[in-house]
């Protein structure tokens, strides 16, 4: 199969639905900061949305697999997983600025086929099914065409993803060649870049969580989203990631990121 | 004089309204991104919602002088000057990512008594008035303590925007001190530092009407916003900036910009 049955998308937009009411609550409020043990910050509302989404998945699938930021792995061997990010882009949220978002895959035999990106403050809702176009809204969305690497706009989270010198010398040199590089963003970018107004994200040290929903979303968008050796994210993949709107700007900064 | 006649605060929400229309037209359709000389992005939004406040203030204020970003200065010796920057974040708006504003400032013979940072997509705004609180959606808006550097956020656009290897340099030196820095931002970051989300944005190579709109912001939710030698702002001013909620940050991170 392709696709995904009607029903799990529904729940899906359910998901989603349920991690904003959470976030909602929580955004702009002193105190909702915690601190994990390695410093990360992350919030109350981040546990409590992935909560309010597993407690769905309990309810209308059962048999589902869950691998969650928070709440760790369930059932991970099922023949349906769903993969959640309740709040990609913590540092984001809690610095008050609307640019994060809920991450939500389904992934079947380890294909991810329903992607969701969410924005529950803006309200911002980017949704991606195997074999059908993706949408922003409910309409549907498309990358744009780019010719070559000198015309992209780039975007990254931060220079600090890259965790070994060697990975930002090779993230530098694509930086060199782009139009322009921005800075921020999270999985907005890729958003943004499935509707045609960026053309290239190149990120790391990234977790199943942080780029399964992408899959679905760009690839209906006409899109691109490999590792940097350019084969398909798959749960076991390094966490270093490109996602490019025309393949031929793909081609050119995978070589970029290659070159030893 | 500390504070504005209360028509001049009246007519900066009329320029903000009038700027945020034109911008709310234009923002996420295709087409609108044109180029000046020097490359940097620009659109035709950018244009006319600076034409758009121009008329406002000479059709009310014909004796006020203006600068403006797009179409440049008049009248600058005139008692009130009004200081706008239609998009402040162009990038961000070509992009399509709600975090551009639109700043004006009224100065009174070259002291900025009003200031408004506007986002139209999401509809956010934040007015200072010399002598009076700010506020954010009309609601009272204070920085938070922080009482070392080391606890801080730090907020700066872009590393791309230091022009020079010194600037970078001493802007580095506050980066590894901080407990996290983010990246992207422009005005949108000295708006979360005013209403206690962040604590410190740095930024150089800026112009009159990128700061002078924050200066009343900034002040009058109990802020510091200087230049790198930590004297106030004016029209003179070289485009180095420091924004703090806690002056014992601001002083810790002008000593480390200092340093030879």
């Amino acid at each position: 199969m392709t696709g995904a049955p009607a029903e799990f998308v529904s729940l899906a937009h359910q998901l989603a639905d349920a991690a904003g009411a959470v976030q909602r609550r929580y955004f702009r409020t002193p105190g909702a900061v915690d601190t994990k043990a390695d410093e990360s910050p992350v919030t109350i509302a981040d546990r409590e949305s992935e909560a309010a989404m597993r407690d769905l998945i309990g309810r209308h699938c059962p048999t589902h697999g869950i691998l969650g930021e928070e709440h760790g792995a369930a059932d991970l061997d099922a023949e349906w997983v769903w993969v959640l990010d309740p709040i990609d882009g913590t540092k984001s949220f809690i610095t008050g600025r609307p640019l994060f978002g809920t991450l939500i895959a389904l992934l079947h035999q380890g294909v991810p086929v329903v992607g969701i990106i969410d924005q529950s403050i803006i309200g911002e809702r980017w949704v991606g099914v195997a074999g059908e176009p993706s949408t922003h809204h409910g309409k549907p969305i498309h990358v744009r065409p780019c010719t070559r690497i000198a015309d992209a706009v780039l975007f990254v989270t931060s220079p600090r993803m890259f965790s070994t010198s060697s990975q930002l010398t090779a993230f530098q040199r694509v930086e060199r060649e782009v139009r322009l590089p921005m800075f921020g963003g999270d999985c907005y970018a890729y958003g943004l870049m499935a509707m045609g107004f960026a053309d290239l994200v190149i990120e790391a040290s990234l977790a199943p969580y942080d780029y399964m929903a992408l899959v679905p979303v760009v690839l209906g968008a006409g899109g691109m989203l490999t590792d940097w050796q350019g084969a398909a994210l798959t749960m076991q993949s390094d966490g270093r990631v490109i996602a490019a709107g025309d393949p031929r700007v793909h081609a050119e900064a995978k070589a970029l990121l290659d070159l030893a």
